[in-house]
């Protein structure tokens, strides 16, 4: 294992303009970076800083999986774990900070930082928030402690997305005061659940509540797996995935139930209740309404998600970069081997996935603000429990999918070393892998997200006359029209983005990034409601549009996503105050901005937001931007903060730097000695004077 | 292990246009991409059809190492692997059909297709193309039978990409006829190689030739590793590289030489000898032209990753579509559940990427023929030669990242099934990732084509005036300027792309995309040339522009493979005689060519070769197409020709419809006795009325 104690030794390269060589205020930007719960996060990353959390890449699954579950028991008892839990268990009821500590996990083992979740993160929500006191005092002890740990058995074979479809029926036998939890057909077997292959001794159990003929809809049922002397109870079968593409440290498995009886109170029923005689009950009368709501309280999962992709791209990034700055290829003009960090392309490579990856991290803390409110019941209301999971739904798909690229982007940057496992890369994108999948498919989710701009977008309509919208629709900005998604407006002067300024770059500035990000999705989801509005009533025709403007609408979403972003990211840089890092960070956002731009260059063109002439500006300008902050290269991943410890990769050691040093040495001195041989090529070009 | 007996019962779906039924001839498809070599292909599918061959994912790296050795020696056995080696040692000089062959290995394991390649492709190879009889009547014979496990031993720690910078000396001492085999400093260590941790027992070492104090650049050495006793002979410094992001059955590692001595004829001396008192000679004169040429006849190694890559994709999409068609999620607007494969934008997210499958399939047949012509000695002048390193360097990149995109597409579009070891996407994956990489670079490689369409580009100038010039950038087409690296023209009717004709469509046909796509190389070279050309004969200033153009030159060379790509498929497509078959066929490759166009949009607009209007018709028509091609998404993959043997994922076997129709008959049942509970949603809507 790698000496973690080696500190690398790098430094900025020589520049002399004044650009290159800005104050730039690396323990600023990490207290800019770590964000509201920067505390909480240092602790976690002190804990994990012990190689007892680090993960073992020379176990087979078997012995990894036992490591893992050694090391949850590990958390409890540095009582990193319980920050959610009520105050009179025991807990903090601190749910934002809960998640930080969660998140940072990641960079000691993903399979560590999921199984965590599993156990309390899904386990342990699904009881705190769908079930009621007594459940609480009766099961979270032990769930907080590790005593029992469980799985959370919701997905089945046949019915990931879709969870309202599951087949896994509770049907309520007053007779005995009993649920029978079953499965009726194959494709029912709750399916790849955390905790079920090995560990899990009960399963919070997500099933059709049938009582008194009728069929209530999914809810959650508390299900003990094993018994006291640890077999499993009879009527439990259980499954075990095997190898999977990472998360080996993780027994995913199925779960069957023939017939499992169940005390009635064991229904998790803060939503919905069954009374001894079989009658049912809810505070909430729509029974799509109630499926969504007890499925939103479980959004936490999605908010984890957010936090520790983005930060195990910047990792990722961390490693390459180091490198990248070290490692030399090839000759340059003058003679020297040039660090891989100076070539154009590798600037392309990784500086706008490093913006990228600063945009997501302050994204983030807003989510996770919006979240704590939430939850910690400051602002609760339908509204914001909407909005928090329009932005989970918006937010967690890129930053996971921004994970992988990112991660292997980094792993092609560092070339072959960058394949080796010790090198990190390769394993943790392995184990991200399915963050895009888990905890809802991004594509779903981005579904969900267009859906929810649709609404917004034709209840602005509500009553108007066709004029009337031709009006608004032109006059409107995405500020009012999805404020409910978190869209705030900045500067608002209106330019002419069409018109060439003196200066093409004028007109990239941040006014125009944010009118050019935010017209395009209020223009997207315009276009998109136009088109389906032919289907009026016809829900065959309706479906039929739909599916063809399906992959438009999920590109919606994800524009939307992106302006989220780059507010976030416009946010953090205004509250900077020290010049020169503020211009750095300007910079960096407005990487992040116009890359966005170029990748969607041909729409800005298309809908006539930009002249070709400002548009082919863009690329070039993103070239300069690269240029301008290849100096700060190295800073901009320092702040992440990470130390040694959380490294780990021998490619990011200075290990790199110390052989080239000893190369160059040796040439050196094999130069002094005048027993260098000379070179054909020399000997033939002296031969021709 | 899945019951490879099992095959899958898809049907086409219902649909009443004439367009969705059309008589696609699946075997004839078959014998097109099969292409040239087909019978070599068939012969090495039906040798893997042995469980023997599989990958078996239960096994740790140590064992899984064991595996893949045992399994050459089946191969050498079945007399697999013999095909390019000299009739008079028992071969078949049959250089195109033995890359084919080679190539069906990956979907039995890619470990032992690399493996095999390290043995047969890259250590043999170097004997027989870099050495001379001599070496091949005492080597060759136990390379091939496997009696010698060989190294190719070229990349050190310090240099992969800039193989002429390697560190490695190879001393020759007259007094004794040998050369010194040298590792001066720890950069200069060979790392990465294949057999290097375990098997190997000699190897082909590329080293700085010097003698007589002069160095000759690198060469290659026949360097025995270990002595009859199978121990490591004195000087020879083995480490084992551990595991690696996948290829983990190959035992990849290191190897130092301290002073090791080898006799002078052990210089592989084909393009260089030294004679008995140290004199140097070369019939090829130029160090750098001698060092490419050596290494030019290495470009095999290339030509086989094109290939394997192209077909893991292939397979890849296999699974994914074949799943697609069975799995159902959320019901539609008939209340029936949809199939995936009916979501739009799983169309989009599938059916592009087998269009690109396909065309790089058709591309790597005609590589494979022009790799077959230079190797048999048909066509082998230096211009061939640098024809096929450039269409080496265009392709392999091109497929190689093309195979993990589609792979990580084909797993996400499987949901968490497709990150279960044994439905392979992930374990493909993982082991095609590092062929972005070795065999050269991807970035590097692309650069290279870049540097070779600027010089094309400006040997057209020679001779000619300012005023010339601008007539000639405006009248050429790049038919005529890269007729070297394998252009052609298509119909060359003019057509004002800018003007809109009737209907869209009819400006996006096959004379209009091909010609976008080869205007689009055209014009970026002659750009990125005329940016470079301020330099005139100042290298620091050259240098600088070289590096601030480096991206999009690079992005020429990718538009340059892409343009090769759609005209071999366009070429296969014109050899199809068959009217419905060849109709789907070119929808299929309008598919390729437009999401080409529709990547590149926005040059297309700056550049004025695409109104607006016509942009904007892009993605609808790609929508179209993919709807259009939908009925035939199966019959394409079937197409591929993998039988159950090669494919071996259970969720493409048929398991997923089994089960679907097992709960439709759960519920029909249900339904049926009458007992079925009610819905509640159902019973509040009745209780409304
Ligand atoms: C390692 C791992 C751990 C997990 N842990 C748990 C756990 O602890 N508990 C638990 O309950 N579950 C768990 N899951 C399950 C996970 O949440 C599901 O896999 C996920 O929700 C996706 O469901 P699915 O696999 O059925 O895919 P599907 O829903 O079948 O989706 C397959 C594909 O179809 C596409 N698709 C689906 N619907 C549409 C549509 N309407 N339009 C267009 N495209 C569509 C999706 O984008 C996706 O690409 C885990 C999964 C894995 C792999
Ligand atoms: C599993 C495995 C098996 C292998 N097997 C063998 C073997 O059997 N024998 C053997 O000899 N070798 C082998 N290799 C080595 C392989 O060929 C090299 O790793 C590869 O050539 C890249 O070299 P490198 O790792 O030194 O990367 P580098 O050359 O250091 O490149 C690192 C990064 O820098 C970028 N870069 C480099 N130069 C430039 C430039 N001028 N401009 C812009 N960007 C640049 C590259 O794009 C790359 O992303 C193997 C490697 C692996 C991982």
């Amino acid at each position: 294992m790698v000496d973690a104690a080696v500190r690398p030794k790098t430094t900025r390269p020589h520049a002399d303009n004044a650009d290159a060589n800005l104050q730039f205020d690396v323990a600023r930007v990490t207290d800019l970076l770590m964000g509201t719960w920067a505390d909480t996060r240092r602790e976690a990353r002190e804990l994990i800083k012990d190689s007892a959390f680090w993960r073992d890449d020379e176990l087979g699954k078997d012995e990894h999986r036992e490591r893992v579950l050694s090391q949850l028991h590990l958390l409890v008892e540095n009582k990193a774990v319980h920050r959610a839990f009520p105050k009179s268990l025991g807990g903090e009821e601190n749910n934002g900070g809960n998640i930080a500590g969660f998140e940072e996990l990641v960079v000691a083992d993903p399979s560590l930082q999921i199984k965590s979740g599993v156990q309390w993160g899904l386990f342990g929500s699904a009881i705190l928030q769908l079930g009621t006191t007594e459940h609480h005092e009766k099961w979270l002890p032990g769930v907080m402690d590790l005593s029992i740990p469980g799985a959370f058995a919701m997905t089945e074979i046949g019915h990931g997305s879709d969870v309202a479809a599951v087949g896994t029926t509770a049907t309520y036998d007053a007779s005995t005061q009993e649920f029978v939890i079953n499965t009726p057909f194959r494709g029912a077997t709750k399916e790849y659940l955390g905790n079920a292959a090995l560990h899990g001794v009960a399963a919070t159990v997500f099933a059709q509540l049938i009582t008194n003929g009728v069929n209530h809809g999914v809810h959650c049922f508390y299900v003990p797996l094993r018994g006291e002397d640890g077999v499993d109870l009879p009527g439990i079968g259980r499954e075990d995935d095997g190898l999977k593409g990472g998360l080996n440290g993780i027994d995913n498995g199925r779960l069957s139930f023939d017939h499992i009886r169940i005390p009635r109170t064991n229904l998790l029923n803060k939503y919905g209740d069954v009374a001894a005689d079989g009658t049912y009950s809810s505070a909430i009368d729509s029974p799509g309404r109630r499926f969504f709501t007890m499925l939103g309280t479980l959004v936490q999962g999605r908010v984890s998600l957010d936090g520790a992709a983005s930060w195990a791209s910047a990792l990722g990034l961390k490693i390459a970069i180091t490198y990248a700055t070290q490692r030399r290829q090839f000759d340059g003009a003058d003679g020297q081997e040039v660090v891989l960090m100076d070539y154009g392309k590798h600037q392309r490579r990784l500086l706008p996935r490093l913006a990228t990856t600063y945009a997501q991290i302050f994204a983030h803390d807003e989510f996770l603000q919006k979240f704590d409110g939430v939850f910690s019941g400051r602002t609760d209301t339908p509204d914001d429990r909407e909005d928090l999971e329009t932005l989970a739904a918006a937010l967690k798909p890129l930053s996971t999918w921004h994970a992988l690229d990112t991660l292997q982007e980094a792993r092609e940057a560092c070339g072959g070393a960058g394949f080796m496992f010790e090198n990190r890369l390769v394993g943790l994108r392995a184990d991200l892998d399915i963050y895009v999948t888990f905890e809802g498919d991004n594509n779903v989710l981005l579904q969900l997200v267009g859906k929810r701009l649709l609404t917004d977008y034709a209840q602005q309509f509500t009553g108007k006359d066709a004029a009337a919208l031709a009006k608004f629709a032109v006059g409107m900005t995405a500020g009012k029209l999805f404020h409910g998604a978190g869209l705030r407006q900045f500067g608002q002067s209106v330019v002419d983005l069409g018109q060439v300024s003196r200066s093409v770059e004028n007109g990239l500035r941040e006014e125009q990034q944010h009118l050019l990000l935010a017209e395009r999705v209020q223009q997207m989801v315009a276009d998109i409601a136009g088109r389906l509005r032919p289907a009026g009533k016809d829900k065959v025709l309706g479906a039929k549009l739909f599916n063809e403007n399906q992959a438009e609408l999920i590109e919606a979403a994800r524009a939307h996503a992106e302006l989220l972003q780059w507010e976030a990211f416009t946010d953090a840089v205004h509250r900077v105050e020290e010049a020169d890092t503020k211009k750095v960070l300007t910079w960096l956002r407005d990487l992040f901005g116009l890359q966005l731009i170029e990748k969607h260059l041909a729409w800005h063109l298309i809908n006539g937001r930009l002249s070709t002439q400002r548009a082919a500006a863009v690329s070039r300008y993103i070239d300069r931007l690269c240029a301008r902050l290849r100096p700060y290269a190295l800073d901009l991943v320092d702040a992440f903060g990470y130390e040694p410890e959380h490294v780990r990769a021998p490619i990011a050691s200075g290990a790199e730097r110390e052989r080239q040093d000893e190369a160059r040495e040796y040439y050196a001195a094999l130069a002094a000695s005048g027993e260098a041989p000379v070179l054909e090529k020399t000997l033939k070009k002296n031969a021709k004077r």
